[in-house]
Parts: structure tokens; C-alpha cells; sequence
């Protein structure tokens, strides 16, 4: 099983103080050593940065952390493979390009992925479930969109679908961003934590390090992070339930009322 | 118009010594201010990293110079932009999976590619006439192998016949790979030179810095570098004629007879 952080924002933000305590967790405060990966988006482009060795001691996960990274949208991984070998082809995130969109997909669990059956449009580069489920995925999407990417609520309920479906086969937790938005699926365990105004303080569980999101961001600045496990010892982290799907988009989750009014955007 | 960097070698590689002059010719010794980026294989899987910041002042470049990279494909490229603005989506090199593979293609020059009909199984993320060409080569090689990759010598033939119909619309040199070997196309401009036993000495152009291929080679490692202009001032550059393009595996190029023994091989 792996790791999974992702950050949805309503402004270029940074994700270094979640990424400080979750790399600890690729080897050094927890077992994920198989490698690690992280992509962030830059408009619609992204930028893939990703690595076989644990990021505790990868030389690229070290750049990435000192690196000025800003970014509306960014999925991470870190790996305990359990299908696929320890080797890039087979570290998260997974990126394909679909309606002139880079959809990056990384996954947490375990799936009897063979089932899934792949037509060619979207092959698997490497030997995870992972990657074959999000080919699969792509896969559907297009065969019921066609060639024009879909609105939000079409796309959402789409997702629905696909998840009860895969869901079947096993674990099958994950994030999917296209650099607009943040979708996160829960199969057995994701959290997520809204910084907005008042900000308050947070502390890392996996190192020593305390920040004041207060003096860090502005009035109206609006931050979700997303990730398998609770990163601070001292916000609201809110679980998902079994089988919930949340999207996130201008750094918020907008669960009844407010995801309808949302609902009527285009993606 | 922008500068091209490649390298095949039949042994995994470093590519330090050449970049260092070429990450030069981005905003330092040349113009090639708009951008940089540079894509290297292990086994079937790629690494891209890629910046719209000159590459002479690009954290990501100074972090490329740094990290130790070993690979037997490598795909380079600097941007002095002709087509789309100075953004990520615009930079080189493009990655596209086809056929389980992931193909990497970068460009110099510039083309009315607006003519080359996208029917939607590719579609550019920026707005470049490169990526643009790249989407409609890919397309059109699947329309012409269906999905199962084909071997070498019908690849290169249908990349020949690509290369006349897309060079007929401006300028079309580029490089272009899947990991196991290296095609290069010249329209106007391009150069390699083979480093075999009996290895020399190589000075770069672009800065002070002098190397000994002896010294850091063993006997048997064979590496081809193909750039857009020469990079040292005492190796033997083969200039590529117009409408050329050269396959290069296992470090070296097999031109006439050699190349027929070659193209029974699969890629």
C-alpha cells in the first residue's frame, strides 16, 4: 500500500510544509520506500518530478523541496509496491493526456486490475494495478464523452460509476487532477483539512515543525490538503466515507448546496 | 527557432559534459531564452523536467547539471519561442504514450502545422506548431500500425514519409524516441558526432571546459551525441544532409549496410 497528498488551491500556493512531514513517510517515519513521485500543475501543464528510491533519500525529492514551488493543484505518492516492480515506469503519479488536458492520477490500495478490460487507447508504461485501472478509467471516460471533455457534474457522476465499478476489485483510493480541480476518491482511508481564514497553527506529526498559517497567507486565501493519513497533530482533518468521491476547486469542498451552485461551472 | 540535444549509447550514460555547453546557448552564449527542458529514459519509462525559464539561470537546470543521471536515451531542448507564449505548456520536450510506450519528441524550427489535421486521439496541451506536428505523427502512426508498435524498418519508413509531408509546411528538425533508440530528422540543421574507442579529447565551444573520453570510458562503450550546432571545436561533427533522418542504437549509427542488418531487429 502507499501514500497520498494532494493540495487544491484558490491561488498559486505552496505545498512544502505538508511535503516536509510526508516524505519523512517514504522510509523514514513509516515503510513506503519504493519510490516516491510528485506533479504539480503550471496552468494546464504539469510538471512530473518522480523517483524509484524512497523519498527520505531521494536526490530529486530533495530538489523538489527546495525548489519555489507555487501551484493550484498538486497530487504526491509515496510507494509500498505491491504489484509491479521497484522501478520508474512504475511510480505514481500517472500522467495521460485526454481532450488536450494532462490528467494525472495517482492511487493508494490494491486491485485485481487484470479485470479491467484495455482496449489500447490508453496502454500501461509500467506493471502496476495502478496504472492499468487509470488507464481504464481514461479509457471509459472517453468512450462515453467522446472527444469533447464533459462538465463537471457529468464528469463527476461518470467518476461515480467507474469507482463502484473498480472499487470491486479491491482498495482504491486515489487523487485525479486535469489542473482545474481536485478529485479524491476514498476506499478505505483519505482525510482532508480546509486552511482558510481564521488560520490557525498546525504542527507536523512526522517532524519537528510547527507553522502560523496566519503570518504564511493572505485574508483570502483557501488551501485543501488531501492525504491517506493526518498530517498535523492539531487541525480538523475530515475523513471520507467508504465509496465518497469529493471534488475540490478554489481551494474548497463544496458537499450539498454549494457543490450544486459549483456544479453549474464547467470544469 | 530553437537548438536540439540528443544522446544514444549502448551502455547507461552520463550527458554532463555535453549539456553543460548547451544549457549555455539557453540566454548565456545564445538567445534560446524561452525555455529549456530535457527528457532521459530508465528502461521503458521517461524522466521530464522542463522550465520556461532560460535554462543558463533555471533552478531545475542547475538541478539537472547536479543530479547523477545515467541513461542510454536523452532528449534535450532549448526555446527561443516562434509559436505560443513562454509558458510550461509550451516547452519541449512532449511526451505521448502510443502502444504501452512513451514517446518523447522535441523540435527546431517552424511550421504551418494548423494544416496537419488533429482528429482528437491526440491533442495538444500548449499551443506550439511542435506539438502540434508530434499529436498528428502519432496519430498517423497508429492509423497506418493499429495498435501493436511495428518494427524498426516499417517505423522508419513511415517517419520518412511523415517527415516529406510535414517539411513541406516550414522547418522540421526534431528528435524523437521511445526509449530504445534515437530517430533525428534535419531540415536545415543538425550534427552528430560518435564517441567509439579510440576515444580523443573534446573541448566545448560554449564555455571552458575540456574533457578526456579516454579517461572516463571503457573500451567497448559507444555513444552518439546529435546536436543542432557542434558543441566541442576537435571532434568529427557529420553534418546530416536536408530531409535526412538517422537512426541511431546502441550507441552508434548504421548507415547503408550496417543499417539493413539493424533494421531486422525489433526496436
Amino acid at each position: 500500500m502507499c501514500q497520498l497528498l494532494g493540495m487544491n488551491s484558490n491561488k498559486l500556493a505552496s505545498v512544502q510544509f505538508s511535503l516536509e512531514g510526508f516524505i519523512r513517510r517514504g522510509g523514514e517515519t513509516d515503510e513506503h520506500r519504493d519510490g516516491w513521485g510528485i506533479a504539480y500543475f503550471e496552468g494546464n501543464a504539469h510538471q512530473l518530478l518522480h523517483d524509484p528510491l524512497p523519498a527520505s533519500i531521494s536526490p530529486l525529492a530533495e530538489t523538489m523541496r527546495r525548489l519555489p514551488v507555487r501551484s493550484r493543484n498538486i497530487i504526491a505518492h509515496i510507494r509500498k509496491a505491491t504489484q509491479g516492480a521497484v522501478e520508474l515506469a512504475n511510480c505514481h503519479p500517472f500522467v495521460r493526456e485526454l481532450w488536450g488536458s494532462s490528467w494525472v492520477f495517482a492511487h493508494n490500495g490494491n486491485l485485481a486490475a487484470h479485470e479491467l478490460p484495455l482496449q489500447g487507447r490508453f496502454s500501461p508504461v509500467g506493471t502496476t494495478d495502478s496504472e492499468h485501472a487509470f488507464c481504464f478509467m481514461l479509457q471509459e471516460l472517453e468512450r462515453r464523452f467522446g472527444m469533447r471533455q464533459p462538465n463537471i457534474e457529468a464528469l463527476h457522476e461518470a467518476l461515480e460509476e467507474l469507482n463502484r465499478q473498480i472499487a470491486a476489485l479491491g482498495s482504491f483510493n486515489y487523487l485525479l487532477s486535469c489542473g482545474q480541480g481536485l478529485f479524491a476518491h476514498c476506499s478505505t482511508s483519505l482525510y482532508h483539512v480546509e486552511r482558510a481564514y481564521p488560520f490557525a497553527q498546525a504542527s507536523l506529526i512526522d517532524c519537528d515543525l510547527r507553522v502560523d498559517f496566519g503570518r504564511l497567507n493572505h485574508l483570502d486565501d483557501s488551501i485543501c490538503v488531501v492525504a491517506t493519513k493526518p498530517l498535523t497533530t492539531d487541525e480538523r482533518w475530515i475523513a471520507f466515507e467508504a465509496g465518497e468521491l469529493r471534488y475540490f476547486r478554489g481551494g474548497s469542498f463544496a458537499p450539498g448546496g454549494r457543490l450544486q451552485q459549483r456544479l453549474n461551472l464547467a470544469i
